[in-house]
């Protein structure tokens, strides 16, 4: 086990290295490495110390939530400090922004709105994902003539007044699949200053003009993922294995740039009051 | 952090000596070992690979779910098997149930569902927690006119049916807390063959009235848990903190044995049929 977790290392810095002059963030899934157990997460937070010591925004993708002192412990774990046998206090895992899932309601997010505000850390909250089955649960209409989605929304929108940032946008956020362009709609209007996360670019189907409602008019409020991507389709399974490191390795870098010309120019078609 | 760790696995092999002749089953709480990083899990590890050798079922509580090969990842790294360099396979976290999130809808459920029968191994997805804002979605009633939480009861009912052991009951169960009986009583009956893990005896403020409808008429059916009520209120701060170990490991023996008293003796009063 410890032996996968070195090769997995070793490869994310390779990744690291390779991309992190062009982008902002990254948005490493822990379910990837706990399936190693404690090797897996002690993998984890090294990537993470190596991703931010070249300047990149950790995403720490985990879905994470429970009640009251729970959420709390989870809060303090990944985006806090925790307190050791001398009294003093450390961080764990340490990212900058977490996913959280809202399923026990907002008793349960509270802990984690706290922990970003002491700590200058963030979340995203998932709000619409990505994935087919997500209206069984996220679709269906509350009393208030609202989907689920659209009222955890208005949760975050007001959560996150109390933690806006110098450029207008809050550090309180929400995960908003591409893939399903009409809700992004609706919640964007609900959420006008959280950044929303956007998974489904790419491989999951989404294209740039997807991910379109998940931006504010201003072209800013969006952050677009892409994972299985940038790191595996643009190469068969046969050429990756045949190649040299430094073949894929251009590759990656090539996939990188290619989706942010595709985003960057469907942008400048759509939003004229775009700041930058 | 790796001083904690060890003081919280030395607690926990207290804990575990001193009540494993009277349980079935213990319920760590992953939030409380994660919040201190990669030991905290290590620590998780050695701490299920003890309750097992004392013959005690472990139930992780770990809230965990993601979309597609995500949450097969998680189920392989809690319940199953993952690959390793030479090609074979090993146990990573090695539970024998976990509890999972539904909000991503049944695509997400499904690669637990299918790792439990490969494994033979269980899970008890949220159906309805014993939170204050629990109804904020799961209460929230679809197109059918049933409330969110029976239709993920339907859905665990259908799943339970694959892997039913020989007393009757199915290793695809539910958290139902016992501090909303009502409910209780709607999703107990959906899903007659599935044990149903029932949080929020004592400390949350459900009695032992208040689990009979997780049971079925036949006394079984139901996983009373109690943590804080057993291992915190039975002594104040100040007396724990001012007595000896075996004095303190003392009173957790007997808030079990009182625990077990109180249900056991409700259950009598209420079911006719009971078969134990």
């Amino acid at each position: 086990m410890s032996a996968v977790a070195e090769v997995i290392y070793k490869f994310n810095c390779d990744i690291i290295d390779t991309v992190a002059d062009l982008i902002p963030a990254v948005k490493p899934q822990m379910a990837f490495y706990e399936k190693y157990g404690s090797y897996g997460v002690a993998t984890f937070e090294k990537t993470v110390a190596y991703a931010k010591s070249k300047g990149l925004v950790v995403i720490e993708d985990a879905k994470r939530n429970d009640i009251g002192n729970t959420a709390k412990a989870y809060a303090d774990g990944h985006l806090g400090v925790v307190e050791t046998l001398d009294g003093s206090y450390i961080s764990a895992i340490d990212v900058d922004f977490l996913t959280i899932t809202p399923f026990l309601g907002s008793e349960s997010l509270n802990p984690f709105v706290d922990v970003c505000k002491k700590n200058n850390k963030g979340i995203f909250v998932l709000v619409k994902t990505s994935n087919t089955s997500s209206g069984e649960i996220q679709d269906v209409n509350t009393k208030d003539g609202i989907s689920i989605s659209q009222s955890i929304a208005k949760y975050v929108a007001e959560q996150s007044e109390a933690v806006v940032g110098k450029y207008g946008y809050s550090s309180i956020g929400a995960v908003v699949g591409a893939t399903y362009p009409e809700e992004a709609v609706a919640v964007r209007k609900i959420m006008s200053k959280s950044y929303l996360l956007v998974p489904g670019y790419g491989v999951q189907g989404g294209g740039a003009k997807d991910t379109l409602p998940c931006f504010n008019s201003d072209g800013l409020g969006a952050i677009i993922n892409s994972s299985r991507g940038i790191l595996y389709t643009h190469m068969s399974d046969e050429e990756r294995n045949a190649c040299t490191k430094e073949r894929y390795l251009n590759s990656v870098r090539n996939a990188v740039v290619e989706m942010q010309k595709d985003i960057y120019s469907t942008l400048k078609e759509n939003f004229h009051k775009m700041i930058y």
